[in-house]
Parts: C-alpha cells; sequence; structure tokens
C-alpha cells in the first residue's frame, strides 16, 4: 500500500476510534452520576489497575504494554473529567518534581492543586477541593515527626496511602546496574542505619527496591538458587548507597485518600513501626521480619518515633498485608514496639 | 442501567479499542517501513496537527478537545515507537523542566535525551542520536551569543525550529488576570529595552503571548473595537513585567529539527533580526512592524547581535510569514540590518 493510501486507512479509523471514545465517555458519565448520587469516589485505584491488568494481558500488540498504559491513563483521565469535577492536591509548586509526577500518573484532564505545606495538603483533602493528594516519600517521612508531623495522627485512621509513583531516570546509571549481595548489604548495615541524636534532624535512608530485592529475596526464601555476584568493594557500595540515597526521595511519592484501598490482589503495604532506638532493637525486628513470610521491599529508618527515645521504621511490603500478619511476625517485640498500617495500594510501573 | 452493567459495557468497548488500537499501529508500522525505506522522518510536526484538528472538529463529545488532544498525544507518541527508534534530546538533565516539557509534549513511549550542554544538543541532532530537539526559550536566545552560542550558525541554516511547547501554571496569576493596554505596554518601552553594555551579559525579555496581544492588537488592525481597560499604575506594570519575565524563559520552550516545516495553515514563525543597538532603530523597527500587516507576538530584544554594537531581535510571528514578507516590511532599515528566518512551526495549546 502507497502512503496516501494507509494515511487515507489511518484518518478512516481515526473516526472509529473517536466515536468509540466518545461512547466510552458517555457511559463513564452514567457512571459519575451514579458515583455523585451515592457518594462514591471518582478516583478507584484498584479497579484502575484490574482494567489496566485485563487489557495489558489482552494485547496481542505491535502496540507496548507500556504504550497501551499511557494511552489509557489519559483515557481514564479523560473519564474522571466527564464523571465530576476531579482534583488532586500536591505538596510541591506548580513545575516541581511533585507536580510533575501528579502530571505523569494522572493525565492531562485532571486538575492539579499545588499546596505549600503538609497542613494545607490535609486541608484540601478533608475540605473536598482534592480526592486525592500526592507527596514525596521524603515529605511523608517528615509527616512522621512528633513535632512538625501534621499529617502524622491522620495516618492510617483518616487518611490512608492509596497509591505510589516511581520515576524512572532518576538514579544514577551506576545504581541501577550494580550486582549487589545480601552480604554487600550486610555489611554496610550498621553504616546505613546509624542515626544522628539531634532532636529536630531527620534522618531517613531510602534503598530502591531492585537492591533491596537483589539483597533480602534470598533470605526471604525466593530466588535461592540464584549464583551470588562478586561482592562489590565496600567502598563502591557505600558511595552507591550515598548516591541511591540522595535521589530516591524525588523519585518515590505517594498517594493519600480519605478512602482506603480493600485488600485484594496486585498491591503492596506500608507500615510504620515506632521501636526504641539501638542496634540490638533494630536488629531484632530485622530479624522477626526475615524469619516471616513476609518479603520487605524498602526499610527507612527515621530518627523519631512515637515517643521519645523511639525511632520510626517505615516498611514498604510485597502483597497486601494485613496488620494483624505484621502483627504477629513481630509478637515477641509486642510489648516496645507500636505498629501502625498506613494502607495498601496497586504494584505500579514505573513512570516517566 | 445499574453500576456492574455499565461496567460491562465499559470493559466491552475497552476491548475493542484495544484491536481498533493495535489495527492502527499496525498500518503506522506499515508507514514507518516506507518512511526508513525512503530515509523519511518519523515526526511530522504539521501532518500531527491536522490530524489533531480535524479530530477535534469531528468531535462531539462528552469528550473535551484537550481530553481527546491528550489521548492522541499518547496514540501517536505508541505510533512513532512502532516505527523506529525515535529519540527527542534536551537541554536538561532528567526531571528538569526541559524535560518534562518533553515529556508533555510528546508522549510516554518517546525516548528522551537529556544532555548538558547546546554543543551535545547539535551533536544528537547531527549524529541522529535524536530526531528532534527541544531547549527553553532563554537558552535558544543564548545560542544567538556570538562568542557562546554554538547553534547560531546552524540556527536557520541547517537546523530550524519546528515547534513550541508552552507550559501553563507558570506564570504568577495575577499576570495571567492583568487587562494591560497598549499604553501601559508603550509607558513601559525603554524601561523593558534598557540594555547592558556588558560584553559576555545575556539580557533578554520575555513578555507572555497574552500581554502582547492585549497591547498589540489594537496597533496591528484587530480587536480596534475592543474596549481599553483601565491602565495600570506604572508600578504594578513594572513588577508584573519584572514577574512575568522571571517565569516566561521556563513556561516555553523550542523544538529544533534538521528538517524544516514548509509553509502552511495555521503555523507561527520565528525570525531573528540583527540591528544596531540604540533606542532610535528599535523604534524604527517597531513602527515598521506595526505598520505592516505582520502580527508579532513576542518581541524578545538581547544584548548582542551578529556584530559588535549590534543586538539581536527574537520575534515570534502569527502565521507563516516568509523571509521576504519581513525583509519587504523592513525595507527602509534593510543596509542597517540582517534577518534570518529560524522557522515555521505549528501553533500549540499550552501544555500541563
Amino acid at each position: 500500500m502507497n502512503i496516501p493510501a494507509l494515511r487515507q486507512k489511518i484518518d478512516e479509523l481515526d473516526q472509529r476510534l473517536l466515536a468509540l471514545l466518545n461512547e466510552r465517555a458517555e457511559l463513564s458519565s452514567s457512571v459519575g452520576r451514579w458515583k455523585q448520587a451515592h457518594q462514591e469516589p471518582v478516583f478507584v485505584p484498584e479497579r484502575e489497575e484490574a482494567l489496566m491488568r485485563t487489557l495489558v494481558a489482552a494485547n496481542r500488540g505491535p502496540l507496548t504494554s507500556s504504550g497501551l498504559r499511557a494511552i489509557y491513563r489519559e483515557i481514564l483521565s479523560s473519564s474522571r473529567a466527564c464523571q465530576k469535577a476531579f482534583s488532586v492536591a500536591c505538596l510541591g509548586a506548580a513545575h516541581s518534581a511533585a507536580w510533575h509526577a501528579v502530571r505523569l500518573r494522572f493525565g492531562a484532564s485532571d486538575r492539579v492543586v499545588p499546596v505549600e505545606t503538609a497542613s494545607e495538603l490535609l486541608r484540601a483533602l478533608e475540605e473536598g477541593d482534592a480526592e486525592v493528594a500526592l507527596l514525596s516519600r521524603s515529605d511523608l517521612l517528615k509527616a512522621y515527626l512528633p513535632k512538625k508531623g501534621v499529617l502524622r495522627n491522620e495516618l492510617g485512621t483518616r487518611l490512608f496511602i492509596c497509591g505510589e509513583v516511581r520515576l524512572s531516570d532518576a538514579l544514577p546509571d551506576d545504581a541501577q546496574k550494580s550486582p549487589l549481595t545480601a552480604e554487600d548489604l550486610a555489611h554496610q548495615h550498621d553504616a546505613r542505619f546509624e542515626l544522628p541524636a539531634g532532636d529536630d534532624d531527620i534522618s531517613f535512608l531510602s534503598i530502591p527496591q531492585a537492591v533491596v530485592d537483589t539483597a533480602f529475596k534470598p533470605i526471604n526464601g525466593s530466588h535461592r538458587g540464584a549464583a551470588a555476584s562478586e561482592p562489590e568493594s565496600g567502598s563502591a557500595v557505600a558511595s552507591l548507597l550515598r548516591q541511591t540515597t540522595a535521589h530516591a526521595g524525588d523519585a518515590v511519592f505517594f498517594l493519600l485518600s480519605r478512602r482506603p484501598v480493600p485488600e485484594g490482589p496486585h498491591l503492596k503495604t506500608l507500615v510504620c513501626i515506632s521501636a526504641p532506638r539501638g542496634e540490638e532493637m533494630d536488629s531484632v525486628l530485622r530479624e522477626l521480619m526475615s524469619a516471616s513470610d513476609i518479603i520487605t521491599t524498602t526499610w527507612d529508618t527515621l530518627s523519631h518515633g512515637s515517643k521519645p527515645g523511639h525511632v520510626c521504621h517505615h516498611l514498604e511490603l510485597e502483597g497486601a498485608v494485613a496488620q494483624s500478619v505484621v502483627e504477629a511476625a513481630l509478637v515477641p517485640a509486642s510489648d516496645k514496639i507500636t505498629i501502625k498500617h498506613l494502607g495498601f495500594y496497586p504494584e505500579t510501573q514505573v513512570y516517566g
């Protein structure tokens, strides 16, 4: 077929696509009217993720999975716009990293409400100016601080984590390629979790999921057969961890909503454990988690917990792990710690 | 219809959409094979814009025009990915404003190549690592500097402006709302174009299109009937211009390509005029442009032109205005100035 003929076929096909897209938008409007009458949320992340997974599974190409997801991100965005006024608040000015994370996770038809402080973020959710709010992992971790943490008492009680946004290209190439072993991480263990004593300091270390996977999977029973790669020299690992720590904060964002995502397939879990400060307790917790069936994908430690002398361990877990399961795993330490379940959220692809 | 029934209808419709999208991707692959055999570019901005305009004109809703454009941005992005390896270079690191401008203008399936200098941008285009390159307006203006302007001799001869990306939300609310009149702008004229004398300084002032439209449209013959709004006080306008100058540089980006966009409908034009420094010559040029049929939407002035003692006027014009038309308008000054036509590009909506 020659070019003019091919282009004519494409133009005809585009008219059929346009008709279907509008038919879909009309159905979405009907869903929206029902939702408004029943005060149901417009954004249901687990339904959107299930829809995406069904389509990706049915896709025979040549369209790629990521291309299909990107097209549907905009279709769903325009659907939400047809349902009712839908806004996402973000902690960060227009064109900040957080603002762009909203743009990449949601779509061009979703309205972004940039706010400057965690208090404003909370107010936007409470007063209904926004149905969902996005903040960076580092801002979320700051929200736990007893003094400054305005979201602290809300998280897990009135506000829930309902999603995450991971941006690509934010980690240096070296970090993505380095073959880290459990031994490497164990070797760096003390260095990573050395916390400053200052009362107002925030200290947290974000380790990218790929690195943690490599390191913890053998302990957790998966990938046992994988040949251990040659350990890197200590200083190379330390340098790598410094790099990833510097970048990971801007590359990971969380979504907050007043509606908790129910337990289901393809989810992750976020929990916060307040525990006495000290290497001994750190080791106890790590050993208990390693001995359980729970797979920890990220382990951050903040220098402040819910009480003086406490630190806050912030854990991302694979799958939907109920609070009771985490409690059961940590029973031997239960009299010393407080466990707070922050929410389930769909496992996501990397954006950007 | 109840919710499960509506959702089932949506799911069925999604399967039909998936089939159509893949049919489209196959046709695009055929176009791609033909293009590769004939060494034709993958990115043809005027064809994409014409396609978008046809669809928007045919759209009867409830899908909005901007929602439709956003969905097609991703469909076209996935098409390009099916055609051949397509990359956009950008002057700015991953997650910089320029990087995000690429993400908003192109789609998730297009590869971004971040580079650090204008020389690298040039090399990426020359060596075929990228078919298109994006840089901010302020970086483009810097590229004219005689000493540092590595793109200077390339622009309009081997490289052409083929598009622009305007981001929303980058201007303060005040600037977007202020009702500026021609009188206001005339009043600020001298202040705005006062240029520093230093040899290596870059001085340019970007005025957002909306402000210039309001100010110059009456002079240029359009909107003559519009009632002039109450002029703002001088200091308010000066403050406004300071604000917009500070922000506009990050909000406007240009696309460069080795292929010039041919003259056609719905285009804008970018020209550069090197002229002797001085208020007298500035006034002559402004009067000549005002007296012509050409509508100037943005007028920037750089403190360096193509010769010592020259400045460079950087003009965005409405429509496809050929070099000969600009030359005809400026005939009385022709012995003192040099005119360089940098390219035509489709008028675009605002992104983000």
